[in-house]
């Protein structure tokens, strides 16, 4: 070990304790690489702050010595954004000790929480209260706040709700120069100079640590209504999406779609899967209403908007759940895609998104794109309809264990029909270290050179999580 | 006339022609001073590009003869943000030919506009399609979206559908080195980088001028149910705010306040105006749900919500608009706080918030504050309860014409007492050129450093609406 890292352990172990800095294989193992196993250079050692102080401490010491800072929370995303890249001589700054619920306020409708609260915790936490806060994704039992907010996540109810950006009223930041930005504010409209508050979410670490968050927060759902629908296609799905939007308008939380070549994996893959109707897809839609007005009828009126739909022969067949178990039998199906899909070996995953309105012709010019490259490669769409975001995942050929080689060339195909459809190379899981060539490539050089600016004026000396976004 | 401006003036109307490029006085002051004229030094000239190739044309010439520029939309704005400062050598640049609706995508609800669209053309275009943009605000007769974004307007119904932040999917703004942003998508996730649609709302102008932009839109509301409460105090109107925001849920769409000594200026200068409950205040609440839903029973709702307020005791007087005159009678009230303020003489306006739970202590620290400094100083709160902006202005005491020089003091007093209740000092007007001194004496150096930074990073040699935010 050099003088140099020695004399840095020494600080570092000095400043957060036994249990704040880990240098173990197993700990540099477990929080240096991804979940998937695809990225992260060995990091010189785990921070485990234990308070804002503490984070704005690491990051002083960290500069002194000349190392970057790669923030990490519940390290679930898929782009490599919270761990190192090549090259770096960093750490990795788990926020998992700042996990405290600070306050919720039931007037307000608003929770103030650390950046490390798990996801499902603070879900939990709420339940009591009769109050949610409207995020939902796969990950949510290990994803945290101060990472849901660095990636701007935006999961199955974006479409009602919005994204996590859309969530926040207020941040803490430790900025790269070890000062705290206290604008942990809990006030929707605060216009005293720029939405800095919207600037660090989905800035994926490279402009400060997220240190504390205060969150809006909605009623608790009272009532639900969900139905799965078979449809003969995107294009009806997409009808059906508008035309619920209009008739079942303020309650619809949730319109996700998967089809057939989705449902075959996870049936044959996952155990505890029943298939949900007679009629097979192609084209599976699941809709939830739901509504905090205890006595609302929900059910009569997702029915009565979908027998109009099976009246202008739009539904092949459907059905609305009768119970919670049903319903989380509707959700189950469509939260198994990923795991499916993985269980059947290699595939390759896009997180794209067209505007809803150009959602089925995307998905038919990828397709037939994706068929080009590789005749018979399998594929997965599936996400989430009412706001574009389309999950655009690739097995090989029925038979075949792997995709001849002609991944860059897939995933190209799909890049280039989403960009043609004036949509996007990421929707909602950001760009990471895996994406920022990506991004390089399809959006403008005036695009890439305002982040690349913004980034500069934050953090000049490229400590913040380098590599990233830009 | 010096050669160098004869020059600039010159190719300005090369440029722009006849139509696009004023100079006569009349102009000069119509654009040149806010509409309260109280700011606005006189522009070398009026800019009115037809394009967004024009608008950066226009950039690129100013900066070759190190003109500044202040970009104008409806020129409604309160805090002096669109028209030059002290000591500017600029150009005003009007958006109002650029005023063509695009295009609108009842799919994707979402509609593409250019900047000098008015708000109020806008919604009138929309209803025939049966889908709304729901900002709503006193000015939108005028005020142009460009402008809206650009002060990241909020109004009345921000509690459901956020502020123009929340609404804005995509822009194009033509940067401060004439180059132009294109990143006028119309996704709802789009986490390609750095959120630059969000930092570019409440800019002020001062990071770029948005020529275009795509909005979210929401199915036209069919239904409609409004009460108007007299209560016994403010802490009364937060807790039935609460209340109903639990029990009506997704229907409320705003929740306004307003008090006796607003409601008598109105009805004795606006005419017109009756009187609406048997019981007066001294605090009115209007309740305004809607939906989408047509056969929804709004009022019944409504009613049963409001029932079990009464039998609580909370709620002296109340009644529900029993058709559309009525509806339309209660908002005009709300709507007419401005001007029976402004014909009863002098007044001091303070656009601020407070988080929602602590707008009743605010207000009343506020008015205690203010009646210190000038004892019988009339106290007229109004605003948004949904939200926690409150528009906190005075009339001097009765029989005054004047503060007796005490305005300082008084809005010292106000803007203390906000920030004492974790508010802000601008809430939904902005910084402008009015704000800037006092953003710098409540918000933190690290706050105004940051906003800085990234102000110098776009616009390093401030010519983009110089000496507005920072």
């Amino acid at each position: 070990m050099s003088e140099f890292s020695s004399n840095f352990d020494q600080r570092m172990r000095a400043l957060l304790g036994e249990n704040g800095w880990l240098k173990g294989q197993a700990e540099l193992d477990a929080y240096g690489r991804d979940w998937l196993k695809r990225y992260g250079e060995t990091p010189i050692g785990i921070a485990r702050p234990g308070s804002t102080a503490e984070v704005a401490a690491v990051v002083r010491l960290a500069a002194q010595h000349g190392v970057t800072i790669s923030p990490q929370g519940g390290n679930t995303g898929l782009n490599g954004g919270s761990v190192l890249g090549a090259g770096d001589r960093g750490i990795i700054l788990s926020l998992a000790r700042m996990n405290r619920l600070v306050s919720v306020d039931p007037i307000d409708f608003t929770a103030t929480v650390e950046a490390g609260v798990v996801l499902a915790a603070l879900h939990a936490a709420l339940e009591e209260q009769l109050l949610c806060f409207p995020l939902h994704l796969g990950a949510e039992g290990s994803a945290q706040i101060g990472g849901l907010i660095s990636t701007n996540a935006g999961g199955s109810h974006a479409m009602r709700y919005g994204m996590m950006q859309d969530l926040v009223l207020g941040l803490e930041v430790v900025l790269p120069d070890g000062a705290i930005w206290n604008g942990a504010r809990a006030l929707i409209k605060d216009n005293a100079g720029y939405q800095l508050r919207r600037l660090f979410c989905g800035a994926e670490g490279t402009l400060g640590i997220v240190t504390r968050a205060v969150l809006r927060l909605f009623p608790a759902p009272r009532g639900k209504a969900t139905a799965l629908l078979a449809l003969d296609s995107l294009a009806t799905a997409q009808t059906i999406g508008a035309f619920l939007r209009a008739r079942a308008g303020e309650f619809v939380a949730a319109m996700e779609f998967f089809t057939e070549i989705g449902l075959a994996l996870a049936l044959k893959h996952v155990g505890g899967l029943t298939r949900p109707l007679e009629t097979a897809g192609p084209v599976y839609l699941l809709v939830e209403l739901t509504t905090s007005i205890e006595e609302m009828a929900l059910d009569d009126i997702l029915e009565r908007a979908l027998a109009a739909c099976f009246e202008a022969g739009t539904v092949v067949d459907g059905a609305i759940a009768a119970n919670e178990t049903q319903r989380a039998a509707f959700w189950r199906l469509r939260e198994e895609m990923p795991e499916g899909q993985r269980l059947e070996g290699a595939q390759i995953k896009h997180d794209v998104a067209a505007p809803v309105a150009r959602l089925a012709s995307f998905v038919a010019a990828a397709s037939t794109a994706a068929e080009a490259v590789l005749p018979g490669v399998r594929i997965n769409p599936f996400g989430h309809l009412g706001d574009g975001n389309v999950h655009f995942n690739l097995s090989p050929p029925a038979g075949q264990s792997d995709f001849a080689g002609r991944e860059a060339l897939l995933s190209e195909a799909i890049y280039d029909a989403a960009v043609a459809h004036d949509g996007t190379i990421s929707a909602e899981h950001g760009l990471g270290q895996a994406k920022v060539a990506l991004a390089n490539r399809y959006r403008s050089a005036t695009e890439r050179d305002l982040m690349r600016r913004i980034k500069t004026s934050l953090d000049p000396a490229n400590r913040m999580n380098p590599g990233k976004v830009v």
